[in-house]
């Protein structure tokens, strides 16, 4: 097998307002040997781009340092505008894990790497968020970036918020980017028969990790207009800390206490085997069971 | 996603009886491009060895046709000895699918295609046997292989048994290969909490094909000695067809009756991730879950 990181950095630019910055960064993200560019999303009233990276920890390296200093070279954040917040001209770059022998402290290490390198490279400081933050205040990524582009000059020289890398004060016109590396993300849903939202709330605040529930887990109570049933909507941010049937099995115990019974249940998007794996593996009592070793597709990764 | 097969050739040498020859079909296997060694087992005693092979349809042809010409080269049958039945000097060629866009209809053509080469370019015929074969009496290998290598000449003038591919007379010395698709193998076992073994063997009786239950599904009742407890052990042949849940939930309701618990399983070996990712959309009820769309790792497989 081998290690692949996932990289999905987002720019201030979209291929709506600006193409031929917005092409130059698909040619660069291209142009990076061993890196794959596996997506990318563009709004233009965001006036932002979202590429999804897939590839080694040293081709993603390449790809992101070499990303962010075209970003710089071609996007001047005094003339930006969007409906989406950002400040920098490469907004923020999380690496993700995405095979079992990559781990997110190796995306850590792989972030700090990052770091350094744009700011020894390009003079582009930057906040560690996520699992690389160096303090809590700065795991979450809307706080580093409150007061945006246009603020920041004077957040940096705030007490509490030197940049991680680099010096207190913005690059002129890429500002500043935020790094961190995180799990990756799983979009669980979980259906009820019951007309009544309310229900889908309560259990959503029982469960969800801000409210006293479990860690890794954040939930919202939404009602399905089409179906006219409710659904508890979760995403699970480490699926190894809180494994996908804990928050199904708590929900089923806690719909049954209102009468209430889990008609279905979805993953939203992209998901790693492993979480649902996991399942399997606690729903048939699997004994001394391990992933890696005896999952085919595991060995399969990474093969030429 | 790639397209992936994989393919177990045996051949009658072994590394212990014949190393000169056995090291040649490794270096064979490793020579061809986009071919993966991924394992190799010899057993002296039966003077036989197992390759496992992994690549794209066309490179896994080339290392057949390969592997089949040059064990055909070195191994004289009419001298081979070993405690193993065997008819030819590459014996059996399975192919198995290993990604999810890779069918079983496609490795049956593979398996055509490399029957049809071992012909016209060795002179060596073939029986397709398993998914590929052509009637019912030749789907098991052991009916194939009835009469080994000494007394497949009489055979193949039988009505019954003219080779698939090839005329009714075996290579000199390299004898008769057989030839074929399956699915991918699970070996699945659950435990119970009795040290009764009789009941582990009714249940086993119960699920499996042969006597009326799961049609894909073998299974036999054994003893744990050294945990003093009974197990229903089993091999799934094809995960689809009968999803390791189906089993494991029956294997329960039966237990039940005779006041038995299932106290755990396991998967010896390795396991397609699909078997234990099914297992897991049905315990969380998942719906419109599209497994090869949603699951990372099928994007990752093939990825340069």
């Amino acid at each position: 097998m081998a290690k692949l990181v996932e990289c999905i950095p987002n720019f201030s630019v979209s291929r709506e307002k600006d193409p031929a910055v917005f092409n130059a960064l698909v040619d660069c993200a291209k142009s990076v040997p061993g890196c794959f560019l596996f997506d990318v999303q563009s709004d233009g009233n965001h006036n932002r781009c979202v590429f999804t990276l897939l590839g080694s920890p040293e081709a993603i390296e390449e790809a992101a340092v070499k990303l962010t200093g075209l970003a710089a070279e071609k996007i001047d954040m005094r003339k930006h505008q969007g409906q989406h917040p950002r400040m920098g001209a490469t907004d923020v770059i999380p690496f993700v894990p995405q095979t079992a022998d990559m781990t997110v402290e190796d995306c850590v290490s792989l972030s700090k790497r990052v770091a350094e390198r744009i700011w020894n490279e390009f003079g582009i400081p930057s906040f560690l968020y996520e699992d690389s933050a160096t303090r809590p205040e700065r795991r979450n990524l809307a706080d580093c970036r409150r007061g945006q582009f246009e603020g920041m000059p004077e957040k940096l020289l705030q007490e509490d918020w030197a940049p991680d890398y680099g010096e207190r004060k913005i690059h002129p016109t890429a500002g500043i980017t935020a790094i961190g590396a995180r799990m990756p993300l799983v979009a669980f849903n979980v259906n009820l028969d019951t007309p009544d939202v309310e229900i889908a709330k309560k259990i959503a605040k029982a469960i969800r990790g801000s409210s006293g529930g479990f860690k890794y887990c954040k939930a919202i109570g939404v009602m399905l207009e089409e179906r006219g049933i409710a659904q508890v909507s979760m995403n699970m941010v480490n699926y190894e800390g809180t494994p996908l049937y804990y928050t199904y099995e708590m929900i089923r115990a806690l719909a049954e206490g209102y009468g209430v019974k889990i008609v279905g249940s979805e993953i939203v998007g992209l998901t790693p085997g492993k979480a649902l794996i996991d399942c399997a593996a606690h729903y048939l009592k699997l004994e001394n069971f391990n992933c890696t070793e005896q999952v085919m597709e595991y060995h399969l990764i990474g093969m030429e």
